[in-house]
């Protein structure tokens, strides 16, 4: 397998960036090559904008998913965005790797997914959710976060936290096509010992090895819709 | 009332920002202050990092919630994070006024609330959901979306839209104690026709002029959990 880790902490020394680094030794241990796009090191620029191509096809309005379309047609894509998509379709696994910002990602990332996730490769026309841009390809998320197991899930203080990972994992990930495989969290990660973190470190070791074996999510089937999305 | 629109749209003519003009414009006509945030317009920095703050409480290590408390304490925040506060707080009700990118807020908005909503003014110890530090205000979604009404909802193909916005108006606008308002949707902007748009503003302007009655979504009572917020 080719791995790319997406990672996005400001810091080399947080436990976030300690997780990036045992996927990255993990994976290499295995036989696996890995490249990683540092977020923060790489100073990268998460605004969607008019610079992030050479030429626009329709230079009066400003709509970005038919400018991405059109750039990507014409390989007019600014060359920061085209090195990303390169590194995706190269890759046979994407993790994400973050802290958690406001039961999100934060803008770092968030940007990287606007502008290198294409209209016209990753999605486009029918080809969405199992017939997305990334069929064939796996993706997951490696997040650390402040609060406790307990205050997640139905009835909890905060709420399922997959209603929080939804946008990433099924309106992002599933709809281009990716295999979404369950995600590896650690709670409570400001305040826990050093040996608790070191006992996370050994979970997500565990994890990584058995990859392969892991069930991806289960999202849509557009098999299981009409032409015009309703259900069938 | 005093309301601060907070824009992040790249083009001038979208139906996104006419949105907000109608916003604006409705509010002052019914006699009350409007201040905007139009992010695009201000190139508004959405990068969470050691550039916002004037000095370091931990240098060596650099937790991003921590130096926010620390700087808001100090008043060493950087100026542009300082400037967006002051306007939140003379706000009586916030609206953040975005295209859905991602089933999410584009990278720009989010950054603005990655830095904007500081550790230890917003939030902090026990001042969250109906205690947080913005309680008294009211906060609403307005938003532009390219998907069908009927994509959205329990066993849709998309599932529910609720769920893509929990990160923002429960994970975080109720999180920090605003009373967050039903959002305005506007489904399948880019296809429709100038007829149909002009019902949907029709539709918004009387939503504005009814925001007094709107009931705010029911999200944590803290008052049904514990210490330890386990539910009692």
């Amino acid at each position: 397998m080719h791995i790319l880790i997406v990672h996005a902490h400001p810091e080399p020394l947080s436990f976030t960036t300690a997780l990036k680094n045992t996927a990255q030794h993990s994976f290499e241990q295995q036989g696996h090559s890995v490249e990683v796009s540092d977020l923060y090191a790489m100073n990268f620029n998460p605004v969607a904008s008019k610079q992030d191509f050479e030429s626009l096809s329709q230079p009066d309005y400003f709509n970005y998913a038919l400018e991405q379309r059109h750039a990507f047609k014409q390989q007019h894509l600014a060359p920061d965005i085209q090195t990303e998509i390169e590194k995706v379709q190269r890759a046979d696994l994407v993790i994400f790797s973050f802290p958690l910002y406001w039961t999100s990602i934060p803008a770092i990332l968030k940007g990287w997914i606007d502008r290198v996730f294409v209209s016209g490769l990753f999605y486009g026309g029918k080809r969405f959710y199992n017939h997305g841009g990334m069929r064939g390809k796996k993706a997951m998320l490696c997040l650390t976060l402040g609060g406790r197991d307990h205050m997640f899930g139905e009835g909890s203080v905060h709420g399922p936290l997959e209603h929080y990972l939804s946008s990433l994992q099924r309106g992002t990930l599933a709809y281009v096509g990716f295999d979404v495989l369950p995600p590896f969290v650690a709670y409570h990660v400001p305040y826990i010992s050093q040996e608790d973190r070191q006992k996370i470190v050994i979970d997500f070791e565990q994890y990584l090895q058995n990859i392969d074996d892991l069930q991806p999510l289960v999202f849509t089937l557009l098999e299981n819709f009409d032409d015009r999305m309703n259900p069938l």
